[in-house]
């Protein structure tokens, strides 16, 4: 702590990396600017959960400013840094104004990565990075049932009862399992006309296996056995051609016609990251050194999902997962309160990792993978680290009970359409014209 | 119970009315088909709440679906009725359907009423009817805080902070008092620049006291009382000449510059009323006998928000309120089992009316009037009285804990600004240009 005071410190991103960075550095003599375009901290492991309308946002959402707020030497400013000039030692935000750092921490993130097809694919296959997109997600797979209700047409129905789930690694085998949870035993009971166990839930993965980063190739055999046991569809091998409004074609020409459409195949930098004229990687991450900083400028780092970090003797950089964010976040704010003074290298501390398959399974491994868990015990596991690691209390406890009541009652507590657009969103999955609107204004915005 | 089975009941609207004469009818040799815009069941008393970030969308709705799932004889539409056509005795639905009834029930509800001003003041004064209303006032209030914080010029950030509230009738009231508990206790410590407790919050009123829509005077007046204790500016006897992106013109020429201004000066019928045909109020509201049905069709009723009903010996019609549109469902429902044999005209039996006035102030009335609480007692009766009436287990007890939570710790859980336009608001509210957004289209919809 021997740094002049005043040294500003500015942290742009309110994830598991900024945020972590921000704490640890509570009571030194800095000033704090956390910079984020969002108010609230999001639990990214659960987002799964809000597409498929079992949480709430405010379950997995925290206000940065909540957290931070007894922290005096730190403020909150909702703000996007549109460039980052390392000569000029500041950060430009969205409304032209420049905010000074002595030390910069780029904690931005990442973004769904389409490569080479966002124009074409991004409109119809959605991803799941923020709220606002595991909200969009909701809101279509439930308006899909309610368009299927409608629909007299077998073959129509079943395009809308069919859910494409592109990728295989954690969160695609989260979210096909919470969707057939869904359809299965939540709706059940709900529907006249359909049924909505008849739903087909496929995951399309290019890769031989499930979980390929991180998992041990047992646990990803389980993982896909415990999905077939709930009905998923799994697609090994298979690699998507084409994705329009009417479904997925694959290679070797099959189609899946499906009104349904989410993508999980990828990630990249969040484009800030290009701002700083330093070398990155494929997915457009910053390359850091084993200290986090961006090489040349012993003052400015990069964490999480925006950076690129090989950790010594290994091949592939540091997986995107809230851990590493955290340690690192951690591991930087000790470097900015000792003044930059040299520490030891950064190094990723894996304690395990785990993804959940619907009602009561799931798959976990520890301790390098010497410790693998599956079915329920990995779920309880599952179940219990998630909830520990919630911020705030109030979270730990509605998230806990919402569960418990998900647990015993098959039921959805979340279950809501809303979004001004949800309304004229229906005849379009539906595959029939707008809705006619009554003249004086009586339209969707006025309806939830 | 002695009309032919497979009489066709359609109920137009899943709100109190609606909903209680699809329950009631449960066991009637009827097919019940309840059509509803939207997918859930709205708590619109507690609608204040979400817009102050008190509660979650999920605490207040709950989907139809879930209400009826055991109900063998209903069954739930996703869909707009456009018009309905009596002669023919069918609705027609959104996608040009024709859905046909023997027995109808319009209880559409209501929604705001600009009256003759709708093209000019509805883009900047925001109603509160529906769940999608309710978020984007959260997210324009709390942005609004956030731009303060921003804003280097002290008028312009007492405008940001300036929150007219127009109409002072119960919803006025309670969001009036629900904004300064926000900015006097829940965001105090959160911001560094501002000082939230000067947010300064007016209720604009013409007429000469406060609720004075079925309160007693003296209830009026001690609410008044606990509004300033709050530091909530009343204008009573104040007319609205003006309302722009700046803020409200009040007659005499007064100005209050403001960035956000609500409005729950008045209702109207929803515009299905008017595909009638028959006679309606200045409202737009449904005129009906006493036995709640269309003169001139018998088996056609018009209950809640929608219908003007004046009981004997009343000038005014019967109140907007959910017990009277859920006295209406029931007396409907069994007039429906009887096959429409004449029973007795409906009487609404009051059971009181109370209005919370933020944290632990409320006033209420009973027995006609003969009974009146306010402060701290009242609010105990409101609050145990609406976590009563929610409809469904799980909602009562989350909404339970949630204001057990905000009252212990004085925190919102719900303070989440969500919405993909959100990010395209803040320089709107602020007075800014657009910001500039990246440009591979990292834009809004990327970040919650």
């Amino acid at each position: 702590m021997d740094q002049q005071p005043d040294q500003k410190v500015v942290i742009i991103g309110g994830g598991f990396g900024g945020l972590s960075a921000a704490r640890e550095l509570e009571g030194a003599r800095v000033q704090i600017t956390l910079v984020d375009r969002s108010n609230h901290h999001l639990f990214q492991p659960l987002l799964y959960q809000v597409a498929t309308a079992g949480l709430s946002p405010a379950d997995i959402a925290y206000p940065i400013r909540t957290v931070l707020r007894h922290q005096e030497n730190a403020r909150v400013l909702l703000a996007e840094v549109t460039r980052i000039d390392l000569a000029g030692k500041h950060c430009v935000l969205d409304d032209g104004s420049h905010l000074p750092f002595d030390w910069l921490v780029i904690a931005a993130g990442a973004r769904t990565n389409y490569f080479d097809k966002e124009a074409e694919w991004k409109p119809h296959a959605f991803g799941l990075k923020d709220l606002d997109e595991a909200l969009e997600i909701r809101r279509r797979v439930l308006l899909a049932f309610e368009a299927a209700e409608r629909e007299a047409d077998p073959v129509a129905r079943q395009r809308l009862l069919t859910f494409v789930v592109i990728g295989g690694g954690p969160t695609g085998v989260e979210v096909a399992g919470a969707l057939s949870d869904l359809a299965r035993t939540v709706l059940a009971d709900d529907f006249r006309t359909i049924d909505p166990s008849v739903a087909r839930i496929v995951i399309v993965e290019r890769g031989d296996r499930l979980l390929s980063g991180g998992f041990d190739p047992k646990l990803s055999k389980r993982a896909l056995r415990q999905l077939v046991e709930l009905g998923v569809e799994v697609r090994l091998g298979a690699s998507v051609e084409a994705i329009d409004q009417t479904g997925v074609g694959l290679a070797g020409g099959e189609r899946i016609d499906a009104a349904t459409v989410l993508w999980t195949a990828g990630v990249k930098a969040r484009g800030v990251a290009r701002t700083l004229g330093t070398e990155l990687d494929r997915a457009g991450r910053i390359k850091v050194g084993v200290d986090c900083a961006v090489p040349g400028h012993p003052q400015v780092f990069a964490i999480g999902d925006i950076a690129h970090m090989v950790q010594d003797g290994e091949q592939a950089p540091l997986p995107g997962l809230a851990p590493v964010a955290a340690q690192q976040g951690r591991y930087v704010a000790r470097s900015i309160a000792r003044g930059g003074k040299p520490g030891k290298a950064f190094r990723y501390v894996d304690k395990g990792v785990m993804a959940t398959i619907g009602r009561s399974r799931a798959v976990a491994q520890a301790m390098n993978g010497s410790l693998r868990l599956s079915g329920f015990l990995a779920w309880c596991a599952w179940l219990f680290i998630h909830i520990w690691f919630l911020i705030g209390f109030r979270n730990r406890i509605s998230v806990l009970a919402n569960w418990l009541w998900n647990y015993l009652t098959y039921r959805r507590g979340a279950r809501l359409i809303t979004g001004e657009r949800s309304w004229d969103l229906l005849p379009v999955i539906a595959g029939h014209q707008a809705p006619k609107e009554l003249s004086e204004g009586d339209g969707p915005a006025s309806r939830g």
